[in-house]
């Protein structure tokens, strides 16, 4: 499948694959399909190591790098953590019998953090990040969270690398259009992680009229070919794809994060602003109930409530590691309603050849019914 | 372009187009799509004379009726609407300056409610709705909320016509499929009016996997020939569309209504119980931002908010309607995300026409992808 967007990045098939995992990037992109890896919560020398294993297993085969490089860099607002909120937190966390974190804890954030929603607004270690990036051979920089500032565009155009950008609104189109993107996400509410409330079916035909020549990829409720093919009919250039990577063998979610995923429903996410400060799309649980509860304090703005929350996670997910059924209970992560569809977990290169021989079909498909009959 | 929804009603396109107005529906059979009554505040009478002025009209040609026949007839529970839900009410009324209604107001229901989302709880009316419905060449007849009873089951059986229900989960599909419907409309959470918050582009699948053999439509986010395109890409045999017929110049939503429709984004849609009892989507306004501030009261469930807020509503229409902007900010409509396409209002017939161009020059487009270029 040729389209605007497999012209501008060199892959054979309209499809990213986002995660947080080189492994995982390395056989998305192997299968054909454009790996791009969540950076932000790496340092720039954890950044460079693993970029250079990627060149070396890649061998020229194109793969991009997402930082969630915050618009306007360093400048955050004072604020703080109230003690209030620490109080509800650490109180919520005794209901359930969570242990404080043991004294020799050996925590590889790198590893442990869901899907780099985390930000790093330091403007020397974003200048350093940026610089890590384009010293490799990345086919795409993407911009997670709000429009890219001019030095990351003007850093990528000198590197001849094209910037994407997530958007989840006409809004937000115009403004990434403005500031001189390459290739648009439309993020539909359906999406895994940070999302807004236009779904993809309504949001990828309006920023696609937005954009003119500028590729549009559908993001948000993509894990089959079907799902593929539907958003090559909505206009879009291809489809950008988180969730669907979490079932894969190569990603690094604890065992208890993968059964909760495998078994959940399309029904049993929500979207909430409890863990970074800006409403994502992740599990339910009884974490998300809690601060939904009367008397619970409103979410800090982000970065305070990853402030916040931080280390709570950290003492979540090693109990639940272990075996705490009520740690279990308050275990979530972030993920879209395509969590539904999650059976078994499979080798990624498995997921990208069987999204990509399933769209071709239904297009195939799709081609003979203006005049006959379609499947249905 | 033929599918199993299309052989079932005996239609030329897989496009069912539900509308509250018997012109609406009229104009959309007459263009070769299903159009589909929304019948439920008619008395037995009125239904009767709008069914015989429509068979007159089509000669044959096939639509549908929709009737929010509640699973369990006449089982309501008691309960009623509290005094402090009144005083809420009276008080948002209040402090926009909200004239009481006139002693002579002449109030046509039937012309007035919004999308026919009111539900007759009287087991007699809806068992004499259904004898009129069935004594009319009717080609679908549907179940807008919950799985239909069987008595509806059954006298469409009898009667050879097919039945429709509209699912918001995988679970509902389930039921209803067990209750035996014949075609399934898997409805979005972007859809209007009543809707839960699984989105299209996820539900659709997920029900065409689970009906086997029965059809589906997909519901929520389809007003466009690119929407329908997808639609039939996720595996569905067309689409139902409600939203988009409100911008036909023979709809009959007031003339500030229209004006509110024709000027709203994609972003400016809640969902929100307040209206009926049950989550609907609807235009932001006034009167939802007043429910969501601290102190406002619980909705109440279904029948009795729609009870509460029945005559406020008829005097917010008809202030608004007057000219005066304080009853403008509080005026809201039952629509989907799709509102943010409305551009001018079209006759509901080149709407059908400009759908179904729009998809057949999409899919013979995606016809030609797998082994060539995709615009985009």
């Amino acid at each position: 499948m040729r389209t605007a967007f497999t012209e501008l990045v060199g892959v054979e098939h309209p499809l990213v694959g986002f995660n947080r995992a080189p492994a995982v990037v390395v056989e998305v992109s192997r299968a054909g399909a454009l790996g791009v890896l969540g950076a932000t919560m790496y340092t720039p020398e954890q950044l460079d190591a693993r970029l250079t294993w990627m060149d070396e297993q890649l061998a020229g085969r194109p793969y991009g790098v997402d930082l969630l490089v915050p618009g306007s860099v360093g400048a955050v607002d004072g604020g703080g953590v109230p003690p209030e909120h620490r109080d509800f937190v650490e109180g919520l966390l005794a209901d359930h019998g969570i242990p404080p974190l043991p004294a020799d804890a050996q925590l590889d954030r790198t590893g442990r953090i869901d899907i780099s929603l985390e930000t790093n607004m330091d403007a020397q270690v974003v200048h350093e990040l940026l610089e890590v990036t384009f010293s490799h051979r990345v086919a795409l920089v993407a911009s997670a969270l709000g429009t890219p500032p001019p030095e990351m565009v003007a850093r990528a155009r000198a590197a001849g690398v094209p910037v994407a950008a997530l958007v989840g609104t006409g809004e937000h189109a115009r403004r990434q259009l403005a500031a001189g993107v390459d290739v648009l996400v439309a993020q539909g509410t359906e999406g895994g992680g940070h999302t807004g409330n236009v779904a993809t079916m309504v949001l990828t035909p309006e920023v696609v009229d937005l954009a003119g020549d500028v590729p549009v990829l559908a993001a948000g409720g993509i894990a089959t070919g079907r799902q593929l093919a539907a958003a090559l009919a909505l206009g879009a250039a291809g489809a950008w794809t988180g969730s669907v990577w979490l079932s894969s063998l190569e990603d690094p979610a604890a065992g208890v994060i993968k059964e909760k995923l495998l078994t959940a429903r399309s029904t049993d996410t929500v979207v909430s602003p409890t863990r970074t400060g800006k409403p994502a799309r992740q599990l339910r649980s009884a974490w998300l109930d809690a601060w939904g509860r009367p008397g619970a304090p409103s979410p800090l703005p982000m970065p305070w409530q990853s402030t916040l929350v931080r280390e709570a996670w950290e003492r979540i997910d090693l109990a639940a590691e272990a075996g705490d059924a009520r740690a279990r209970e308050l275990e979530s992560f972030f993920v879209g309603q395509v969590v539904g569809t999650f059976t078994e977990l499979r080798p990624a290169g498995e997921i990208v050849r069987d999204i990509v021989a399933g769209c071709e079909q239904r297009l195939r498909e799709l081609g003979g019914v203006a005049a006959r009959d379609v499947a249905g």
